[in-house]
């Protein structure tokens, strides 16, 4: 087993060597991780949270260092508190490790295995997809999410955090480590960039012999420069332009209960409401009552002329409210002429994450379903359901809004392919 | 709805306007795709088939043409073969169309709907890709049969083929948008590329605004070019480098059927062995027998030491024999200790396409199937079996030996998603 590199044997090391040397560990840890079976994955996990328990000191002094580091650096408020660990934090991502042992191991489940004419069998196997390289800005504890996620589904995986939280990352890192092999799994298994170095970034998007798919997750700049210059698959996650149109036979009640929860439950979050579509002959009724629940939340309405003309009190929404992702107490509203008006705002504007229809029509909620080509697509719920742990998942490494491979929330599964099996008693092709 | 663009005018037009043009007409055809039903998509599909019998005479003419123009361009005989259609040829593709006609609609289809403690229900729906970009070399046949899944599967394709099949391609098209247009769907469904021009690939490959997938199908130099310069995913198909692994326990009389038929049963194609690996103590019964069977049939065999110790006869195989495609009456053949030895050879020279086993122990098999990392693993079977037909996909528009999305043969499951879908009665999140 080799062993790891610290800080400061990197110090002067060759960052294009040292990349592809995690390359290679990772690509070879693969051929024992596909074979580990559920119980030593899962006591790597149990020994990972144990180390953690053991190295709390140690992770908020590292924590604290890069605290200090942050603030001297002038980092905002918002980005230090991502930053920060204490107790809590700490006892969640032990949680958390606990949690994802606990799932079931979606590998080498097999599915549709049926006869074929010819006598054979043919299924398809749930296997690994191999190396996974993680790239990520500034909370610590998606380290240990990323890693205990990729290790159950039997992927060797690359993290690479942000500078930002550098001291924090090596923490928990000596624990996965020392996890790892508590439970006799290779180092490769999981490595955690040791190097500050931008170029480290660079080199892990492209290295197709070591590393089968990316998985960035930070700010919309960061995914886009990385999709742009990765040689490699990417699953990724862009904006978050979430609608709610409430049709007119819509349940009033229920429609400002979602449209109300979308909007405010949380404001940051991906899978918030950002534009509200209301069918003509409802605005009257249904927009008063909104705007005054959403004044007593503090948000901001910003309307099209149809809207303002029953909210007189409402700024006016331009183009570029119907493409934002305010992630903020602002809600662009605009009132539309049914449901063919309203999917295609949701075409022309929306950023196929998720949308929402409130309706108590069932052709309406049915064509919604089928017409709407978003990563999630509901009827009477609030689109803060858009989460791997509300679809049941048990946990999520991110929520891609691509369209190969998986969309949405994408947990254990998402971090599978499959692969064909074929069981012959001496089948040959005639 | 826009007409076609014929060749003669675009003979003036700018390439990169055109593919921008083939592009938006595609992207704008995704809505009504999405909510065309099984019946309009199956009429179009029969409308097409009636349309090629009606235009017979032109298509072959058209051909005639093609190859003509080959024959002066001194193309060799095989590529020759492949672009020729005759009436046999005709029958074929009318049949295949029918095939794709009566295959199950994959759109739609909804998996796993589950009720959550919420109360909302969370499944998965099957939905389109959105536009697929095919490109490909000689055969005319893929026109129809790329543009029968596409549209079978919802997804609105561009198909840019050989140039030696240009007239071929372009009366083909003909009936195509003939069919879409008697039943009723967008032009931009189905789109011939109609110049030429190599630029247009460059183009497709590069316009991720309009293109969602590319397929490539021909040889491995235009696979990979594409491969590397493509900005939108690809799925795609490199070599097929298979194994059969002899265990000692195999029953011989299954070995040798399996071992013949995957080597002799055609030797052009991605699912022939290219390597034979014999466990030690099974290599003085086995290879002799072996040997005198695939004299029979021509195949040269190339041997590790340790094969040319019990057949003296045989060349000696090199490095670059483990990792040949022959695609030709050669085999390479090594002997091996045990089921860890030929795993290794397999991960180590492998392409990751079929790999089988011939063993009678469990356990053995198990790990096979297990362990081994290639799109398709078999037990006891033929390599050749390795096809979307065999495996009751209906129809196949390649094999995948990627690991993203999908693996193996595709069909038309592989041309499709699946989205989120949702169903509450006004849940907001707490």
């Amino acid at each position: 087993m080799t062993a790891h590199i610290s800080h400061s044997d990197l110090a002067t090391a060759d960052v294009d060597r040292y990349m592809q040397h995690l390359g290679q560990q990772a690509r070879e840890a693969t051929t024992r991780l596909r074979r580990a079976d559920t119980a030593a994955k899962n006591a790597a996990l149990h020994a990972m949270a144990e180390r953690l328990q053991q190295a709390r000191v140690d992770i908020l002094a590292a924590n604290a260092a890069d605290l200090a580091r942050g603030r001297d650096a002038g980092l905002d408020a918002a980005l230090l508190d991502r930053l920060a660990l204490d107790d809590a934090r700490l006892d969640a991502m032990v949680e958390g490790l606990a949690q994802v042992a606990a799932l079931p191991d979606p590998v080498g489940e097999i599915d549709g295995l049926r006869s074929r004419p010819s006598g054979i069998q043919v299924g398809q196997m749930r296997v690994p997809l191999g190396v996974i390289g993680i790239i990520y800005e500034s909370r610590p504890n998606v380290t240990l999410e990323a890693a205990s996620l990729c290790l159950k589904s039997g992927n060797a995986c690359i993290l690479r955090g942000g500078s930002e939280a550098r001291d924090s990352n090596a923490a928990i890192a000596e624990c996965l480590y020392a996890g790892l092999e508590a439970a006799g799994l290779p180092a490769g298994a999981v490595q955690v960039v040791a190097t500050t170095d931008r170029a480290a970034v660079g080199r892990l998007i492209a290295m197709p012999e070591y590393v089968d798919v990316i998985i960035p997750r930070g700010g919309k700049s960061l995914i886009e420069r990385i999709t742009r210059e990765a040689r490699v698959p990417v699953i990724k996650h862009l904006d978050g332009v979430c609608h709610v149109y409430v049709d007119a036979t819509a349940d009033l009640d229920k429609a400002l209960a979602i449209a109300v929860n979308a909007k405010t439950h949380r404001y940051g979050t991906c899978n918030t409401m950002e534009t509200l579509l209301v069918d003509a002959p409802l605005a009257e009724a249904l927009l008063p009552r909104l705007a005054e629940a959403y004044a007593a939340h503090g948000v901001e309405l910003r309307g099209c002329e149809r809207t303002r003309a029953v909210l007189e009190k409402v700024g006016e929404a331009s183009e570029a409210d119907w493409v934002a992702e305010y992630l903020a107490p602002i809600l662009a509203v605009r009132v539309v002429d049914g449901i063919e008006a309203a999917m295609a705002h949701i075409e022309r504007y929306g950023s196929g994450h998720t949308d929402a229809i409130v309706t108590e029509h069932y052709g309406l909620a049915r064509r919604f379903l089928a017409e709407v080509d978003s990563s999630s697509v509901m009827v009477n719920a609030s689109t803060r359901f858009a989460d791997g742990f509300e679809y049941g998942l048990g946990a999520e490494i991110g929520i891609s809004t691509d369209r190969l491979h998986v969309r949405g929330p994408v947990g254990l599964e998402g971090l599978t392919t499959r692969k064909y099996v074929v069981l012959g008693d001496g089948q040959v092709r005639r």
